[in-house]
């Protein structure tokens, strides 16, 4: 009686056929190419794109919607472009949940007539290409959240992010990959197999906002759009050499997602960009509250997007080298200490950080996460008859232990009440403007390894705004020998990472990028901001002039050219540039 | 083994005798008086207080501190004059939870001192007493939200909002009785005993910030610290004829208070103040935020008190008659529809309003009370000894039925985000600027029949912004015949209630008040109290330059000697005056 359910590997070639189906053949980067070049290089040597597609797919969103408002170029022109980009790094990658190539174009060439008859634009997006992390509900496209169960659920319409900058005038040109319910900050899934770092494919691409981040990486998109409940805009930013935003909850419009767990309010993720540089963080905040979305979704809080925040010239920033828990690895702490560096060298004054509640709030904020003991994880996998991905298996079977009883889920509540308020007393006390930290004890994972997420879910925990800035890759020297943090501490858990990072360990990690995370209080995203803005003009001071901005540069033609020439150490690895040594040695 | 624990009666007694050792005995209203006056001639006949200390509680908050700061009178004979009129309130209505006239007198020459010293207000409310609701923390007083069990559990400290007061000048001269477990709206516990209404002894003062209402309406106090998650500042304003702001979660300092299900967050109350005029509403809102409570208050939200918000001069009203569950007696009705005849003709637009969504909405945030079953309060009844109260008992047996898993809080919780949404849909649609409605179905309840707050609890629902604003007295027209709404309905409730409004309706609610309720969208405080100042220019208009303002007018000498007068109809019900009549036959 009753149909047959189709098999879990059927649906997910299904899935994969359907993607595949919409790319069109003429984009496809060649096999041999795919086999002998890195994931960067491929856009630059595999002739798909036109030198001024390689071009714009390189600019940063705020300049290309100038040029499309200025008639410089068409919204067709770019998404093309983009397009074609967003093929190449789903090759290179497994990057994309969805190909909406077609309805992308056609909304371009609409944009591109509305601004030939009515003489201006529609919005602030006018006829950018955004990519769309896949759980966010998007007209006429699945939302998934990675699970096999929910393979065919249709978008019931557009979430309000996405109708607010569609609105805008902004065009989807493709949704990312996020892993299996989404719990995990690396990106694998039964349903879309696993996302690759487009800079090291042994390493992971992070999570779960993983597919935009190896999708902007490339060049395939110049603006995400992601969500972060513990680290999932800023780990894949991270780990791909990106900027990503965290705001609190309840700023940007969140209405519109799927997910399992719907109304549990303990702890609530917030919608976020990935992009290439801050301006673009900016973009997307202001155009994502240019429509009066707290008239719609009612948790939002009414604060229009503040213009001109003004802050000190010389900030106080609190420095955090480790959380006590688990200590960075080498290129973590080493570019942390360089930043640092960069900032008492530009006049601004560094402090240390007591990290003593950050165990309490990591711990506090990782039973919100399962607060059923996982049951319903457990139940969707089962309704789509395919196992936990090795990731999830070990986050349910460490993190997911019991269900708590309705009084218990209040006393977890009250725990975070206090320990949010002994933060506040710790924060004025001292008086800074910021903090600075690692956004993870690793650079991009080895597959399989991300296994803690302290340094981001701490800021979720506390409902603080966060952004992730890149700074340099992991360079050779990035050694125990030097690294200025004794790896000290005794547990497994930070045993288990320093495992990791052996003398070996830069070559493990090569090509990874390695940035910092910059921390605000509760909804100061105008402010955080203005304060990364700040710390960006210490590093470019510091290091003299070069723009050090880490995708904009490493993704330009010579860098494709200079990787290309240079010898493989092995088949995973790729030597380090010229640029990266420059900036070391002027950080050093 | 062990000591015995003291018997209930025994631990109320003791708490009373406390209270009472604390009056000092000249300001004492003598029994005879006590006997053969109403509660609120009482301040005038007993010739307690002299001329200037009765025009003086009399006057609006802001009033009193001009006078303070241009040196007119001191902060210790206002708080004198508060403290006695506080007693004869108390042995009036039984309003009284914590005598703090010695520490008030001492903070009041403090005060005084400093602004002869320095020159200057130590802030917005140098010298102003202020009584405080009792389960908010003042350090060195009680907190026991009536419960035996926590009769001497002492405040840690002072409540953000008292701390905030205290730094801005604040005087606390009394704390104020609140019903056993808060969860009424009604004032009656085992510990305190029941608190009556000043204007009919017969009916309830109104809950659960119930002493407050008390005693601001019989001139005690120029304003009150209160709480509200269903309408416990509302619903005490409207039974007392004040008026009450309920502002939105996260505006106003909300941390500091003791109460049962510590960390529930599914529906979470807020501070707000009572008081006799709107300015005084303003006041208390703008000195609340005065101090960036938001730096030690996580879950604050950022938006200081916007000053001259502009709003249209002609403003588009929702008007509700009757929710559709239970239809509000005559007078309530009456009330409305004067109300809204004088938005008419001040210009103001009037729609009528569906509330189809009012019956989820209020069943939903029912469930969200007591998601435990009612669990914690059946034991911290037990802990005490002590049994519920007839009110407590009745909501307990009929609201708190089952306990709630994990999963299925977080099904209430979705529910309530979707009609959150649903009305937000509908708001828009209108494109209304307030919502004008009942305060509840009845005038200030007979004691033991408030059994009913859907027309308050639904906007805590909503999460809106309401106010409650006074109009006039119950009238002897307020009759079934005269009422503009016919009383049909099927359900129990409704039945239940409409039972309670016979044809002699109009004397068993006798000179009890009846106001409106003024309610804008999340957040819109600034702009909910504008409204309510255009609300109250209609009404001015309308009773031809005759001052509406029931509190200040009603509680003059004039009105003391006028009711004093009057015979009386049966022991505790008291003749129409003829200002009531003025205001009605202007209002017909």
């Amino acid at each position: 009686m009753g149909s047959m359910k189709p098999l879990w590997r059927d649906v997910a070639a299904q899935r994969r056929h359907e993607i595949n189906r919409k790319i069109p053949n003429e984009w496809l980067v060649p096999e041999h190419l795919l086999e002998t070049h890195p994931a960067m290089a491929l856009p630059h040597v595999s002739g798909i794109l036109t030198p001024w597609e390689l071009q714009v797919t390189e600019m940063r969103a705020v300049d290309i919607l100038a040029g499309i408002r200025e008639r410089r170029f068409t919204s067709v022109d770019v998404t093309r472009a983009f397009c074609k980009r967003a093929v190449i790094a789903h090759q290179a990658t497994n990057c994309i949940a969805e190909v909406l190539f077609e309805e992308a174009l056609a909304q371009a060439a609409e944009l591109d007539e509305y601004l030939r008859i009515h003489g201006k634009t529609k919005g602030m997006l006018h006829g950018l290409p955004i990519s769309v992390k896949e759980h966010i509900f998007v007209q006429g496209t699945t939302a998934t959240s990675g699970l096999i169960a929910w393979a065919n659920q249709m978008s019931p319409g557009d979430a309000l992010i996405v109708q607010t900058f569609r609105e805008q005038g902004a065009v989807f040109h493709v949704k990312t990959t996020n892993p299996q319910t989404l719990m995990a900050i690396e990106t694998d899934s039964n349903l879309f197999g696993r996302t690759l770092n487009p800079h090291n494919p042994s390493l992971t691409c992070g999570g779960s906002t993983g597919g935009e981040g190896a999708l902007i990486a490339m060049g395939g998109s110049p603006l995400g759009i992601g969500t972060d409940i513990g680290g999932s805009i800023r780990v894949p930013s991270a780990f791909c050499g990106l900027y990503g935003l965290k705001p609190s909850v309840g700023r940007l419009p969140h209405s519109g997602l799927c997910g399992l767990h719907d109304g549990m309010h303990n702890i609530i993720g917030a919608v976020g960009p990935m992009a290439k540089c801050r301006e673009d963080l900016e973009l997307f905040s202001s155009a994502a509250l240019a429509n009066r979305p707290w008239d719609h979704e009612p948790s939002l809080i009414e604060i229009p997007w503040k213009e001109n925040i003004q802050i000190p010239a010389k900030l106080k920033f609190a420095v955090i080298r480790t959380d006590g828990i688990v200590h960075p690895h080498p290129p973590v702490i080493n570019a942390l200490e360089e930043v640092v560096a960069t900032l008492e060298a530009s006049g601004h004054t560094i402090v240390d950080w007591d990290t003593g509640l950050h165990e309490a709030l990591i711990n506090t904020i990782n039973e919100t996460y399962f607060l059923d003991g996982g049951k319903e994880y457990w139940e969707t996998l089962e309704a789509g008859g395919e196992p936990p991905v090795q990731m999830l298996e070990w986050i349910l079977k460490t993190h997911a232990k019991r269900s708590y009883s309705v009084e218990e889920t209040w006393k977890v509540n009250s725990q975070l009440d206090l320990l949010r308020t002994m933060y506040a007393k710790q924060w004025n006390a001292a008086g800074i403007d910021a903090i600075i930290c690692p956004a993870g004890p690793t650079v991009a994972s080895v597959h399989g390894e991300s296994r803690y997420w302290g340094y981001t879910s701490v800021w979720n925990a506390l409902d603080y705004s966060a952004a992730v800035v890149p700074w340099r890759k992991v360079l050779p020297s990035d050694t125990l020998v030097n690294s200025a943090q004794q790896l000290s501490g005794s547990n497994a858990a930070n045993d288990w990472f320093q495992e990791r990072y052996g003398p070996q360990g830069a070559d493990r990690y090569v090509n990874a990028p390695v940035g910092v995370q910059v921390v605000c209080r509760r909804l100061q995203e105008e402010r955080l901001l203005q304060i990364v803005a700040s710390v960006e003009a210490s590093m470019s001071a510091a290091a003299n002039g070069i723009d050090r901005g880490v995708v904009s540069e490493l993704d330009c033609a010579q860098r494709a050219l200079a990787t290309e020439q240079s010898s493989h150490k092995d088949g995973s690895l790729y030597k380090i540039t010229t640029l990266e040594d420059k900036v070391a040695a002027i950080a050093a």
